[in-house]
């Protein structure tokens, strides 16, 4: 057991770090006031790997362990939340197709996507399906040397704005088993953007409904074999929590950064925040928790990494443990910020209304506890 | 004891409910997107007798306890908790101004205030002082048959949109006593209104900061006595938490009840969301707080109304709890929506935004526990 | 609506105030320490008319509203919990025996019990039946003149030490509908009481199951009706809820004048320990929960009290916000201590023992929560 | 980074699951009842290695990491968390002992006690100082070849049931700089034990008072330098707070477990407990805690163990953290038993008794709250 990390992980988290600083800190209250998707942000991006950490060589990514890509993920999110957030939905749908996506289309996508230049969403959720994600009902049909799809997608990050997208579509049976993954280009003719979601938050990710009509995609856009689509989610699910769960670790770190700054300068009674003891013990709840938030990813990271049977619950654990401290954590900075919280000239009411939606999506924290819940109930959670 | 509320109150109550279903809610969403200050819905309240509810009948009051006002706030917040607000600090302001107000000020303004024709905002908080009121800088100066204001406000609602302002300044020496009341209008020479500020929430009422320069006000236009401003002011204060505390009972009200209805409506893996019973249970804990909010808030306005000799402590109890307690219904019934919870389709992302800043005004949470703390070390609190 | 206690609503309170400091305070801890059952203390409390409190005066009882009730029995829990709450068992056995017992069984025990001469358990719960009420076993079996019971009760308090029990037991069809309530002599032959339940507090109660094998009863002892017997429990539990829920405001209060004093003489680096902010916060928040808890309470006891169609929803949220919120002020209060507070030279860690239970018994506050969620699903709670 | 323990590490782990099995689950309830301090299961523990696990191998221990250590007390302390936890205070001596003890004393007592023959208290606290270490009164004045020492001590868990004391005492000026540490036979003339304190649990602890009159010890005795005492005091309880979190983390994974299989067996309303969501969400959220706690415990051992600069804050927070969270979750486990929880005839009462001093002893979770903040304030926790 080794707590440490290695000389090249404290680099590439400082390299992070200083893109953060460099590309996102300037910017991030602007791209969410007036809702832009940076799409220069994310090449700059790729130009560090940041677009492609783990997703495998062949693709043009890092090959790198989920652990790693926590690093990055978490610094970005120190400043921007929903930047960082949708860079981990790319890097993931970057890894879908880079480890079940065929040659031809790894070759055609790979390079774009690994470095930024392209862009790609997740296309999963379905309206009014939520959490219920074998239920799902757009088709694949088999026609020809390919498929034709039709149905609706919801909450698409990205939507309307990515290049690529990666759906989820029923080729087979009702259930889980009939689901198949498809590499679609954006621009496919039958692809329909609906209006652009007004979110709470997360507004520099556009987030729209898809609709699908008579979209033709070819078979060798198919990844992997036809029914694998859930098995592909359901890993694609269990990265995507850590990745949430590490934006709002990342975020939580920076809020508590800007309070410990704030309670130094600013006084009260004519003495500085810090002198005022209940504050101090908020700051240090505050630390407590974003340390322990920290260890759950990791700990849930370095299982997905190394291959644990229950690596799934682990990531269901740190997801709803990470963004539910990280998102009171954010409350209580903002807090101590007095009225100055509550407004947008300080990033504190933006790192709350970003990191709300981490409780809600990747299955929210009430079906994290169903996961759990199930694990332990049926085979018990093995805690060594 | 008797908890029962009469047919007047219920009566009372009810004419909010439908002044609120057909002006505020319908609008509330919008006003909240762009931001807009609604005079003619606070017109409209005039009407009903709702801009001066415990103004004293001299200045067109309907010198109504403090407690029935709670009733129209609370209905009016289940759908606007920033429209609500701000009507709480215009009642507080003719209150202000018909208690101590001279009879001339009283008969200028009272009719316009009491009918909403004319609206008004209070101006205590100053930049960097926080809850430190009694340390105010801004400077009234007794010049022949007047005073000469100098200095600047902060967070001032309805800045800028206002028609009268009621004014702490210091006339005298440094601390509480040295402090005095002026109603002072809007549009005297020298008043400058600074940027409009973009906060979190509470949208429909704008906040500005306000320079006084050379400001002249008659003295016929000061509250009361010299030096009785601070004594105002924390009279004011009482009451102002158990106005914020009432916006945040009803907004959680709101949100239960919006959260009761999806649940019944929204079905997840073929069951209607009521079904489940770890979202039943946080159903019943979220009416619990609500209830519980509503009878600590009806409790420190009823000492008030009585002139219990330790009302200020109960309403610091009472801003404490509801706010808190409100908040975190806001934030549950926004989590029982799922991912609609955080679009501005539903009504509360609003609530939750709203409500965040209860917590902060009219003296933080932790100045709320500082005041509770002090009466319990001092002198023990009467609990009977 | 007005919160004022009457003068002889005052009075009483300090009548069992000082009840409470001259019995029970001296006692409590030798009592819990040795388990004694302290019947001598119950009779000079029936002396006071603490016995029968709300049966009707028909029965010896005083007749006085529930409300009345809660005053008495929160002096008693500030010091003793235990003892407290078995006089609320007390009773609301008298009140059922008064209630809807027969002419001559009131008769031939009112007195005694209302006197405290004679003491009285209640016996609803079986062995693994839990919350499941309706469901119980023991059955009483018409037979000539009168029935014969057989079965067992579980965690009856005051088992074995008192002279009237109170039985429901089953005389018709499964369900809640085929119970009966019976007045039973504790001497009856056939009547078996087990081993003394080892408990972690409520030690001044013996608890003890009682076994029925073949136990007479005379039909005058059947309360009111067959099959009336669950409706009974039910208004039983509400009366009881609100009982347990006084007691654990009662025992917070006890608590939180302890800490306060404590606070107030203990020294830690040359300051007095409510010299520190984050201590001083804590006491806040503990006085701000107990007064939110006793404003629930008497508001179920007022709603029971006159009969609101809703009462049992407000007592189940009463029970479970008092109890829960009691038992944490004791912790609080405790931990305030350090070290002395584990020590049993101090109330604390009795009071903590002690109403832990609280949040198990008249049913779980699991049960609570099941209980408002099903009235908020089904129909609504009224909130007027 | 590595989180998966060695396969010695496991083996470790599994020999302290069968001891803890085999000689603390049988008899932890006695234990705890009649107050007996259980030698003979420490004897056993020593012949395992447990007594002196990481105590230098020249006083006869195993030279173990405290990460390794950690592996054992937590199985322990999953059946019995008062004798694990007094076991960790005899391995601290142990290793105080080892570490800084002078040639002929670790030859004298270190097999002895390593085997645990012989076991040691740990004399820091005195009566009324509570937290406040540096200011210990008990002198230790050198006369001729040794010292004298006089004063009291307070708190002394094994204090007149063990053979060695190991007593912090002044040999010079005022505040930490004048303490010393000596090694102390338990019978020296002098030495008076007084009454057995009554607590709450922790009962297979003996916690006595002690007095030292002219006891007279060789210079040998003394552990290190002079002066050196409050350097080795500190490092003393950065061990012991990992040691009592962990303690704390064993406890609750008891209480999980037991409250895991209670679930299964148990019905209500004719289905398991396991079936009804809310109970399967605590269960859920319990887990997720232990994990959490576990983690942050190793991590803080870890560092200790590596001797990262900022290890101490990281004990602090580990103990904050586990041992909250631990006895809320022994809380929890409690109450799904519902009555069953309360009686001492299941093992959950004694866990939530024992776990309660977790949160008050080593520095009460208020004073690591202290601790964590200075280091936010002053210099900033380094989060690498």
């Amino acid at each position: 057991m080794d707590f440490r990390l290695t000389d090249e992980q404290l680099a590439f988290a400082q390299a992070a770090r200083e893109f953060a600083e460099g590309e996102l800190a300037p910017n991030a209250a602007r791209w969410d006031a007036e809702a832009i998707f940076p799409r220069e942000a994310f090449q700059r991006a790729g130009e560090l790997g940041f677009c492609a950490m783990y997703a495998p060589e062949s693709v043009g990514g890092l090959g790198l362990p989920r652990l790693d890509a926590t690093l990055v993920f978490e610094e970005m999110a120190a400043f921007d939340p929903s930047t960082a957030a949708f860079l981990t939905i790319h890097n993931m749908a970057v890894w879908m197709l880079g480890t079940w996506g065929t040659e031809r289309v790894c070759r055609e996508w790979g390079e774009a996507l690994a470095t930024g230049q392209k862009l790609a969403s997740y296309c999963l959720t379905e309206p009014g399906a939520g959490s219920d994600a074998g239920s799902l009902q757009t088709r694949a049909e088999c026609r020809g040397a390919g498929y034709v799809l039709n149905g609706s997608k919801a909450f698409i990050s990205g939507g309307g704005d990515t290049d690529l997208l990666i759906v989820m579509a029923r080729t087979g049976e009702a259930g889980p088993r009939g689901v198949s993954a498809f590499a679609v280009p954006a621009d496919t003719p039958g692809i329909t953007y609906g209006r652009k979601e007004e979110k709470m938050g997360w507004n520099s990710q556009s987030t729209r409904p898809i609709t699908f009509e008579n979209v033709e995609v070819p078979e060798e856009n198919r990844l992997g074999e036809e029914g694998q689509g859930f098995v592909f989610a359901m890993k694609g699910l269990d990265g995507g929590r850590i990745n949430i769960a590490t934006c709002s670790v990342g975020a939580a770190q920076g809020a508590y950064d800007a309070a410990r700054t704030y309670m130094q300068d600013r006084k009260q009674f004519s003495q500085p925040l810090t002198a005022f003891q209940a504050l101090q013990f908020k700051l240090a709840d505050m630390l407590t928790h974003i340390v322990a938030s920290r260890q759950m990813v990791r700990l849930a990271a370095s299982m997905l990494d190394t291959g644990h049977p229950q690596a799934s619950v682990y990531c269901a654990m740190a997801k709803r443990l990470a963004t539910d401290l990280g998102f009171q954590v954010c409350l209580d900075a903002q807090q101590l910020h007095g009225g100055y919280g509550y407004l947008k000239d300080y990033p504190l009411e933006r790192l709350v209304r970003d990191t709300r939606v981490h409780q809600i999506l990747e299955g929210t924290n009430e079906i994290m506890r169903v996961i759990i819940a199930r694990q332990i109930i049926d085979k018990g959670v093995d805690i060594r």
